[in-house]
């Protein structure tokens, strides 16, 4: 790739180029942020021009955009796909948090952007922040219909608030990321999984024992 | 103030002056992050020049330092210390997370350093970061030591994990600022609450109706 030939933008070629550059993005919004990504730090990495770069995505906030949706992407694929392997209910429910959490522990050298991007995208609204909070909504509503899948196959009681309870799982997770990676806890990330378990065992229906 | 009047550093004066400079330091770090803190801005609105403004610090660092320490003063202020006039034990933990749920529920507009600092700094190793986890890790260990002492106190079960519950704690306060301040979620703070309340519910010894 040299800037003498500009990709074209819907050649097989150009979508190559266009992913390699978002694939660049997601490591550089990993590491400084969504809004530390520049259009001409991306061009120094990819061996492009500017305007190679600009072409694939016609403004900045198109880019991070893009960003968003492939951690979206990798986030699906790595956490909630696998898991659907898993029968309904309760085993599924425990393998999306364990994935959750494996995934959290990586996160714990490269970031996340789902937690870095609420911090830098909280207080300003645009399409940016919508991609941000809706690409989370989707993942929380996930979680919260394995939660009620877990009531509805018996495996949890019937009086079980989906939504309080995938909020309790949340915090488990925004508490390993910080106290794991702000605090260099290594204690976090067993507290976080017996914090789940204890969390399930509150909840089990009579019956349960799994 | 103005500029042809420089502070003079170690009179009553020059400390009203720097504790001036901090207070509107930390309102434009809760707004744009310890990294948005610049000289020339408080400059600005102190109407001080910036000459003026570093005599008192000696350095940006310094400065989002000093932010740190008046950030940690006022949770303690707010958080902590109106805690001590309840009994030891469960109600004193109680109003100490009431009390951090009033202050996360202020910062739902105004952000909270605690937070976005993390994410800032949790890959810049240096004297703000440990500030800040400095910071952090003294409020960690008091609430740890009031879960504590609501086991010697016999309100809470003598085989309670401090450690644990208050990483639990934590994730609670994590997933509220989280979703209601990135979400928009008006059920966060009740959620929050009954999250709280379930937990201590889980650990009461057996004689406590508390």
């Amino acid at each position: 790739m040299n800037t003498s030939n500009p990709p074209i933008r819907h050649s097989a070629k150009g979508q190559q180029t266009k992913a390699a550059i978002v694939d660049a993005a997601l490591v550089l919004a990993t590491q400084l942020g969504l809004e530390g990504l520049s259009i001409g730090a991306l061009a120094d990495i990819m061996r492009m021009s500017k305007s190679g770069v600009f072409a694939h995505f016609g403004s900045r906030e198109e880019l991070q955009i893009s960003v968003v949706r492939e951690f979206h992407n990798r986030f699906e694929q790595e956490v909630f796909f696998p898991a659907l392997r898993c029968p309904r209910g309760l085993p599924r429910l425990r393998q999306l948090f364990e994935n959750w959490v494996r995934r959290t522990s990586v996160e714990i050298d490269s970031g996340c952007i789902y937690i870095s991007g609420a911090v830098e995208f909280d207080d300003r609204p645009g399409p940016v922040r919508d991609a941000l909070a809706g690409s989370v909504e989707i993942w929380m509503g996930a979680l919260r219909r394995a939660v009620s899948q877990a009531v509805d196959e018996g495996h949890l009681r019937s009086d079980v608030d989906a939504a309080l309870l995938s909020f309790e799982i949340h915090g488990l997770i925004l508490a390993l990321h910080y106290e794991a990676r702000f605090l260099n806890s290594d204690q976090a990330l067993p507290r976080a999984r017996r914090g789940f378990e204890r969390l399930m065992q509150a909840h089990l229906a009579q019956a349960q024992t799994v």
